[in-house]
């Protein structure tokens, strides 16, 4: 039955708008045992010149790049193997870490450490899930890896899980799980 | 600098309302790109008698069991070998699946399947992740295996992440990945 | 004192607003001494878009059918005797009832009834009174009665009042009083 | 869907509290056309030195005298032929019409006139309506008599209403309806 | 860190709004410590069929004249020596009270006896305050006088500060102190 | 007929909050024509648990001292002699200036000059004003000076008047304009 207000400048676009109000009723809804019907969110825009901070008019901030848009632009560069445009998506100090604790900073290494394990790889995507915390945002995708062996022998259906932290616009670390090694051996 | 009020019937506990004003302002923070300290929360409650819903006074709901909380007392379970409290935190129709695509619906099932892998297996937490949704959460754990192969030799650092999905208070799925095989053969 | 104010998904007709805010004074004004320049009310209207319940953006619901408007339109079929948009007005289960406890549940009925009673009747209306209650409406209209006795002799001034119960749209019950017996005897 | 909030100086007892809900939820449900569940009422109560009008801190207004409280303290006395606590009730200009249009504006009037009429008559409600009105309210009463005639005979089941315009805490208007001479005549 | 939020009728042009923002502002700053980039100020407009007051409509209010705006209009109409310009700013009852404690209730009587003090005096104003209450406003103005004495010597640089008495837009007393005195004897 | 709301953390002594809601009344009285009656504030608090800023709980800021007080203080040490506890209440780089145009940044400096002018001089006020800024506020205060000249002689119902600068809790700037020259030479 909670009642959710925001007072928000007004020029956010509809998408971010549409994006808050799901957000904060995901909030309500986890937290408390309020039937979904009863979970109300009203978004309370203000002129620009009706809002002040400080004495001081101001405009809305940028909507925030969406933490999840940012993994899919990520992972699309990689699989484009375009890797100075994945690059651009990599904070500072960041560090990619695959089966068997193998860890990487830049892309690069992982095109070349991925040569000797197989020709190529796809990814099919069953799902994404977005965790929000107040610092930074957790994004996580999974589903199944497909490509060829070095020996050219196809793969396919290969469970993999992906976990990237996000933080002000840029990918921190990235986790890979997947059953590569099962299948080899399995 | 947006400015989000909740209405709320008076009764919810500390804890219950610390973390949906943690939420809430997450939810804004992973929308708009407001530096955190412009982002006040404010919660209103309302005795139960000032609040109505079709004309009628309510009480607060009861606060949701806290999805990773659930998750947290499952594993425990599982740890313990306590099947059957195990079995309590599971929905209808509960699906796990591990490494290999192998599935089971009971705890049973799993624990039978995994005699023939390990003597027992242990799990050390690096990290827990909620992904809030409005129909359900999504919650993550990652961190490392120990434990001993059937021969009795010892293993530990094996990486895992498991994903599960929660829904009205119960696990629905759990779906596993570690590097057990890559450590096996890697 | 009181300040209501009512978040509403725009869209409402001014008319609906302008009803709106006349029964939320009076709503106050009739429960607590406040002098009548001291009530407040505010609409804040929110865009659809800017709405949710449940996670989902709304539209304005349609508004509803003034109760004494229904009423209003019942008795001009009635006048009319177009018993066919009269009946159109009516919940299942109507019942009507007349000096005496007469009771009928179609105005076909009524039209038989009151062929020994008066040629014809023509109401002036004094005023109408709507009792707002949560589960529906209560109408009343007052005034006179003019029309002619079976022999031909002319009457009026004979005092009536009306009671309609309305919910859902619909007249669920009607009950007459009058002075007609009085005047025929008085 | 509409959500409403008053801001309301803290020490309104609770009984008017929840009547100011219940009519403010009827008023919302009389106007447009949301589902009973989806309105929602909140009473904000401030302390009274967190309130100020016109720079001055304010105490709770009176409760305003319930209309309907007031129409049953006149019809109680009044049955007790307790002329002088009803003549309390009355607003100066005060007038009371009944059956044949004969009027009085003093309960002492209405007595002499009534002795010709019956010995007693005693009422029985169905029930009270409350219309509410920026102005004033209009309160109705309906159901049966029961009593004695001159001769001793008795009666009962006669049906009547009766209808009050209340304003500032005073009666200033009686309009009674009744099958009286129905039952004489029919 | 206070949220100040203002419900005012649509209509009220922007530098009205953005007065009463500044000034908002500067009531919170004034009365707790809070940094000034923790006070936000949001003005919520209604339109005005979305606003009643005692179940009227009501359109917004001229915006007051700035009590600032009414003293420099007056002290102009005086430099110019428009004394019938001048005395439209004064309320009834006005006194004007300069060095030595010599009053003046019209601007006749000042330029009287201002000519066997100097030929002409021009005022530089370094700055203007004005302090708000609740019944009217209090305006400073203080900086230099220069002009030329009555044997036509130059004087510049003579420190003076006036006080005025704003209210409901016409000014009701003057106060005047300046170095004119210790200028000619110091 | 413009309402202010202030959503405040729980915890301001009274004195706080009516002094917040005065000067709130006060702001939107002198920038609107709305007849004070019709100006409406409410402080609403929301208990520290309840309210959070960047994700982080609050508890209140202290109440900022109160310019006037500052002032009133400083003067009364200033009065007694107590040039240390005056000089408590001063801003680095305080500056003092004095009819004349002399100017003085330590209460001992003024001591020294005051010597040569008057054995001792007493304040009564006839007002204080306070002018809040968004950066700081501006203390006046006007009366009289009664005392002796060096020669032994009283003279007293001086005018005088005070502007004091106030930033952070400290004084920056004090001017003074008295008719003690006049009163001299006059």
């Amino acid at each position: 039955m909670p009642v959710v207000r925001v007072t928000l400048i007004e020029g956010y676009p509809a998408e971010t708008r549409r994006l808050l109000g799901e957000r904060l009723t995901a909030a309500v809804r986890g937290t408390m045992a309020a039937p979904l019907e009863g979970i109300t969110v009203a978004i309370e825009e203000v002129r620009p010149d009706n809002y002040m901070r400080g004495g001081t008019s101001r405009v809305p901030g940028a909507p925030s790049p969406d933490p999840q848009a940012l993994v899919r632009g990520f992972l699309e560069a990689m699989e484009a193997r375009d890797l100075d445009r994945a690059s651009e998506y990599l904070a500072e100090g960041f560090v990619m870490t695959f089966p068997g604790g193998v860890s990487f900073s830049r892309p690069e290494e992982l095109a070349a450490w991925a040569k000797g394990r197989y020709r190529f790889v796809r990814k099919t995507y069953e799902g994404f899930d977005t965790a929000l915390g107040v610092e930074g945002a957790t994004v996580f995708c999974f589903g199944t890896l497909s490509g060829e062996w070095p020996d050219g022998t196809a793969f396919s259906g290969v469970r993999f899980i992906d976990r990237f932290e996000v933080e002000a616009g840029k990918l921190t670390r990235q986790m890979v799980w997947n059953d590569l090694a099962e299948t080899l051996h399995g």
